[in-house]
C-alpha cells in the first residue's frame, strides 16, 4: 500500500467540495502539503498494531488539517508575517487575510468532523478527539505558539527550548502516532511506547532542523538559511553547537527506535522514517 | 436551577488555569459573554426533553466558546476591524492581535475537548461532535462569513439576505437546539422539531437586530444606531420596510412556538424565550 497516495486521496475527499474562495484557500494550502509526516505516523502505528492502516485515515488527515491550519495562521501579517510557505505565496498572500483567517477556522473545524467520520466504536472516536482537542490547544501546539511568542527575541535555556519545540511541533507529532494506536483499538501500554517514540523523533525533527539553518545553502533547503542567527534565536546549535546536536539527534533517534519493540508486527518503516528524519539534508 | 448561573460556572471550570496571555484573552472575551442564548438554549431543550439540563453543560458550553472564538476573529483589523465589543475594547484591542488570533483558535479546539467531556453515551458524544463541527465550519457558520464578505457593498434578494443569516448565526443557534435535545436521548422527531423552532428565533433574532439599528437610540441600544444604512447594507428593513418586517418576526416567533407542541415536558421557558426575542428593545 502506498500510505502517501492513500493520504492526499482521503485528504482530498474530505475537502469542501464548494468552489467559494475559502475553499479554495483551504485546498490550496492542503495541496501544498510536505512530507505528510504526521498522517504518516497515524497509518504506521496503526499498522504496527497489526491494524488496517485504512482504518486510521480519517485520524490522520485530521491532524494534517490541523498542522496545515496551525501554519496558514502563523504566516499572518500579525504572526510570522510570511510571504512564502514552501516557496509558493502563504495563503494570506494568495487569497488576502481575511479568506485565510477563515480557511485557517475551517480547517480546524474540518479536522473535527473528519475525525468523527472514522469508522470505528464510539468510545474510539470520543478518546480520539479528546486526544486530537488536547494536543492542539492552549496546553498543546497552541500553548507552544505562545511560548514562542512570549520568548520572542529572550536568551533560553536548553529546557526552555525544549518544552516549546514538545509544545509547539511535538504535540501534534504525539498525537499523529497516539491516534494511529487508537484506530488500532491497542491498548495503553503501546500508546506509551507510540508517545516515546514521538518525542524521540519530533526533537530530532527540530534539531535538524536548527542544523540545517547553519550548515545548509539556500537551494537544497529550500529556504533561505541563516534566519536563526539573524533573529538571535536560541536554538540547539547556539546551545550546544553543531557536534553535540548532532550527538543528541542520534541519541533520541536510537531511544525512539528502542521504543518500538512492544509492538507486534514489523516496525521497520517506522525505525526507517526515524533514521530518514535523522538524517535528511533539506 | 438558574441556568444562566450553571452555565457561567461551568465556562469558569473549563477554561484554562493557566496565567499566561492568551489564556487570559480567552478568559476576557468569553467573561464579556451576552445573554447566553445559545447554551440556554441547550439547556432548555435538554429539559424539554424530560432530561437533567446539567447533562447538556459541556455542549452548552461548547457551543458559547465557538460562538466567542467567531466573535474575536470577526473583529480582527483583516475583518470587520472592531475596536469594541459588548461596550469593551474588543480581544486585539486588550491583548494584541496575534493573540487575540490564538485566543480565536484555542477557544475553538476547547470547545471540541469540552464537548467530549460530556458524561454521556459515547455515541451521543459523537453525534453532538459531528452536528457541532459541521455547523461550526464551512458549510455552517463560517459559510455565512464567508457569503458575507463576498456579498458585500451588493444589493441581496430576500432569498440570499436568509441564506446568509440562516449560516451566520441561524447555524449555531441551531446546533445549540439540537445538542440539548441530543443531550437528553431524544428521537429524531423531537430533534426536527428544535430545528424548526431554531429556524424561526434564529432568523427573528436578525429581524430585529435590522429594526432596532434603525427604531433605536444608541444609548439603548448599547452601540451606534444607523450603521446598517451607513453602509449601505441590505437588510430586512431595507428589504421589506419596518411594519412588514416586524410582521414576518411575529409570524417566525408563532412559527417557533408552535413547534414545541411535540416536547412531553413544559415548553414555558423556551415561547418566552421566543416571544422576548421578538419583543426585545436592545
Amino acid at each position: 500500500m502506498d500510505y502517501l497516495e492513500l493520504i492526499n486521496n482521503a485528504l482530498e475527499q474530505y475537502l469542501p467540495e464548494s468552489g467559494d474562495i475559502v475553499s479554495q484557500a483551504m485546498k490550496y494550502s492542503v495541496r501544498n502539503g510536505g512530507k505528510r509526516i504526521r498522517p504518516m505516523l497515524a497509518l504506521e502505528f496503526c499498522a504496527a498494531c497489526g491494524s488496517d492502516p485504512r482504518k486510521a485515515l480519517p485520524f490522520a488527515c485530521a491532524v494534517e488539517m490541523i498542522h496545515t491550519y496551525s501554519l496558514i495562521h502563523d504566516d499572518l501579517p500579525c504572526m510570522d508575517d510570511d510571504d512564502y510557505r514552501r516557496g509558493k505565496p502563504s495563503c494570506h498572500k494568495a487569497y488576502g487575510e481575511a479568506n485565510a483567517l477563515l480557511a485557517g477556522d475551517a480547517l480546524l473545524t474540518l479536522a473535527f468532523e473528519t475525525a468523527v467520520k472514522a469508522d470505528l466504536p464510539a468510545e474510539n472516536i470520543v478518546r480520539a478527539v479528546k486526544e486530537l482537542s488536547y494536543s492542539a490547544g492552549i496546553l498543546g501546539m497552541v500553548g507552544g505558539q505562545v511560548l514562542d511568542l512570549q520568548n520572542e527575541n529572550k536568551a533560553l535555556t536548553l529546557k526552555e527550548l525544549e518544552q516549546i519545540h514538545n509544545l509547539k511541533t511535538g504535540e501534534l507529532i504525539r498525537v499523529a502516532c497516539v491516534l494511529g494506536c487508537i484506530a488500532a483499538g491497542a491498548d495503553d501500554e503501546k500508546i506509551k511506547a507510540a508517545e516515546e517514540y514521538a518525542k524521540g523523533v519530533g526533537l530530532t525533527f527540530q534539531i535538524i532542523d536548527d542544523i540545517l539553518d547553519v550548515t545548509s545553502d539556500a537551494e537544497t533547503l529550500g529556504k533561505p538559511i541563516g534566519s536563526d542567527a539573524e533573529n538571535q534565536k536560541t536554538t540547539y546549535v547556539s546551545l550546544l553547537g553543531i557536534e553535540k546536536s548532532e550527538e543528541v539527534a542520534a541519541q533520541l533517534t536510537e531511544k525512539a527506535k528502542a521504543a518500538l519493540e512492544v509492538f507486534n508486527e514489523e516496525t521497520d518503516s517506522l525505525k526507517e522514517l526515524a533514521d530518514k528524519l535523522q538524517t535528511r539534508k533539506k
